[in-house]
């Protein structure tokens, strides 16, 4: 089509409002009703970007935000305007990072090609890799996304295991393809589950009962049981049990810890493996440790690595146990195109090495400790704060009117923070989780400036009974 | 695990041996008997791979390359040696392009985001790449991979039409996530197609038994028909007709058409959309034409494109008619992390705008037809070459004993030209097509230097009963 006429919006287009995004299901999407209180020049930019974007995009806030240039912690927008950026996972080294740009740009002049040639570099990044996992894990297979990582994880599985059952938790989110969508209950009513897939609960100590580790573990390896044993009873199998191994979706449960030892010991015991989705928890985000699954005293069959793997270049992985992987192996090629590739590789090896080098597992860890602390100071007491929960760079907190989910002001105080300058977003089953997922190299400042601003929001709203 | 120790491998890894390449069918894969030739370090490189890489990995030719550097059509070695790439069609604008390279830096420099921010460069790679395409096709999906894309728009297809069936071609390749990998013959017997999958005959006009392409269509047309019956017979009904414009791995077939016209109406008379897999045939390609379809006077309902879109970057894409979309966006979301972000729309836009400027799909034509001219006169004619077909830049020699497919002289022809520095591979379902895909700035004397290559390498070799 000509990309001038602007007239090619198949007569549903009306001003702000192509994007089908209401009863989808994202807690801190733009809503079309908020249209009118947005300048002129944001309102053209939607409409036009809704004439040639297709189905499914969304955009955060109720009043999108234009980014133009990024550095550091921060983002801005076109009129440089700064924007503290405590919610993006993926430049979790921080955006533009020199090291990692001065890499791809120089594998990009020099060689970027296939894994069907023979390239030290891939295989280097695959060492590095592993040299961060347990010993047990000695095998990578790249891919560029993390939906395709998990994707394959379930073939990889299905083959070993020759069943077809997924367990997974009540609002998992797991990726985008076909496979991994039907594993994804958190795209919402829209989009199917498959036949052979079976929901826990989260652990979330309310619903176990107990705010005991060994309680919660218990609770949810009865609830792995009984799914596996209806996943059997429908002639499915166990081929696996996936989870986050920090319930980001579900809305983010990180303490107290372990449970997944005993949920994937369960898990064994049905036949099935275990698959650790890190695509969200790994590489250092939840602090002290490079691996979620770490802090449960486990040691997953497969992993699945992706978003800050390459600090924003497209590149994710599987690792597993070569037994694990052979059954797949002897049947099927996988070739991915841009999987592994050197740019890929390059990209992926000098995150590592950062990561490594400035030791941001560790500084994730102590400025958490941090958040931790000033969370618990200045935001828990607030009347409205139901929970607040997490640890390392990843953090929720919980609102609430007299014990009741409170999305709508979860959604003003996203907002909030966003006109004060200060981006996070919103999460959970019920909508009421600020979800915080500040880049690794946050500093105490940073943590503190965030902290003010959550403080600030959440005085500044109101419950949302009192709202409507 | 312990990067350096090398005992990592399970018990299992042989000199060059760990890769389960025998039996799952890649033509032109390194297999493991041929290990005993191969230098030592090459050798220690294969085993050290094999220790670190997981499942499903192949490496190309007897003599696997090690290739450490690039320069437009070229491929060097590291002791310099060059191989003229007549294969690689990711960097269809020459390896490292200048233009590309310099614009995904400037982004990675500047803002590396994803769509759900408003980022003008988005949509700005959205239209420029609906300029190219017929107006009734007027949203795009951003994904990473050509994979993605495929997958997206089965999704797509399914919501739009409420049915679940499939028809592919009898060989036909469309990816490796597990959906699309269930619609992928050409991955071999381990790996299952899906329940709802039809194949039909690739439109070889020897298989339709008449090179009229009326003939051909109506052939075609007739098996669509069938298959779409048995789909609804089956109670799936008819999703999607999805077929490569170039019938790739089914072997290259690109005349005489159009053929694609009367199958697709077929398969919408029978309630399918038509998805049109441009991923290899598209962006120029063939010569003349943007996109494959359009050899075929035909608008597809959607088309997926991936490979050349980056030059390397991963970025693919889904575009639609607005309103086939809707069904699939009224009920889900699709967000991709990397699909569509700052970077890879980027690095698309100067695709799209070196293509232009330099006329390039126009010169795929004329180094096309230059190529087409060769090897009819110094290929065509040598004893063991069945059939030479192809159209601009996309061209496969069928190479056949007394009438018989002779996949092992087509694998020894391949291995020659490397030995000579050129570097093309072999597929087909018989194994026994020289597939040959040289980058859009292929000139007159590169063609010169394949043709004569793969001639000598014809000639030197013998006709698989002699050899066996």
């Amino acid at each position: 089509v000509t990309a001038t006429t602007g007239n090619a919006a198949g007569g549903s287009t009306s001003v702000g409002g192509a994007q089908a995004v209401d009863g989808v299901g994202m807690v801190n999407g733009y809503r079309t009703e908020s249209a009118a209180t947005l300048p002129s020049d944001v309102r053209a930019r939607i409409d036009r970007r809704s004439r040639a974007l297709g189905p499914g995009y969304q955009l955060f806030y109720e009043q999108p935000l234009v980014v133009t240039r990024a550095a550091g912690v921060h983002l801005f927008d076109e009129r440089g305007n700064a924007y503290l950026d405590a919610y993006n996972n993926v430049a979790s080294l921080g955006h533009n990072h020199p090291y990692v740009v001065e890499a791809i740009t120089r594998q990009l002049q020099t060689l970027n090609t296939n894994t069907r040639y023979l390239q030290d570099s891939t295989v280097d990044c695959a060492e590095q890799l592993l040299a961060t996992l347990p010993d047990r894990l000695d095998r990578v297979v790249f891919t560029c996304t993390g939906s395709e990582a998990n994707d394959l994880a379930l073939r990889i599985c299905a083959a070993h295991t020759g069943a077809r059952g997924v367990i997974v938790t009540a609002n998992a989110y797991h990726g985008v393809t076909e496979a991994v969508a039907g594993i994804s209950p958190s795209l919402g009513p829209g989009v199917d589950l498959a036949p052979f897939v079976r929901v826990v609960p989260a652990p979330d100590p309310r619903v176990a009962g107990s705010a005991d580790a060994g309680a919660v573990a218990s609770y949810m390896s009865a609830q792995v049981r009984a799914a596996a044993d209806d996943l059997r009873r429908h002639g499915y199998g166990l081929s696996a049990f996936v989870a986050d191994s920090v319930f980001s979706s579900d809305g983010v449960f990180a303490a107290p810890v372990p449970w997944l030892r005993e949920v994937a010991r369960t898990a064994r015991a049905a036949g099935g493996l275990y698959v650790a989705d890190e695509v969200q928890a790994g590489m250092g985000r939840l602090g002290d440790r490079w691996w979620g699954f770490e802090r449960h005293d486990v040691v997953p069959d497969l992993v699945t690595i992706g978003k800050p793997l390459g600090n924003g270049y497209p590149v994710a992985a599987v690792a597993l146990q070569h037994a694990v992987g052979e059954a797949f192996g002897s049947r099927a090629r996988y070739f991915n195109t841009f999987g592994g590739s050197t740019v890929a590789t390059a990209a992926a090896s000098a995150v590592l090495t950062v990561l490594d080098r400035d030791d941001l597992v560790r500084r994730a860890a102590a400025t958490g400790a941090h958040l931790r602390s000033l969370l618990t100071d200045q935001v828990a007491p607030l009347p409205g704060v139901g929970d607040v929960r997490g640890t390392g760079m990843f953090w929720a907190v919980e609102m609430s009117a007299a014990g009741i989910p409170d999305g709508a002001r979860t959604r003003a105080v996203v907002n909030a923070m966003r006109a004060a300058g200060v981006l996070v977003s919103a999460s959970g089953p019920a909508g009421n989780v600020v979800k915080i997922r500040p880049p690794l190299i946050f500093g105490r400042a940073h943590a503190e400036q965030l902290v003010d601003a959550l403080a600030t929001a959440i005085a500044g709203t109101a419950p949302s009974k009192e709202k409507a």
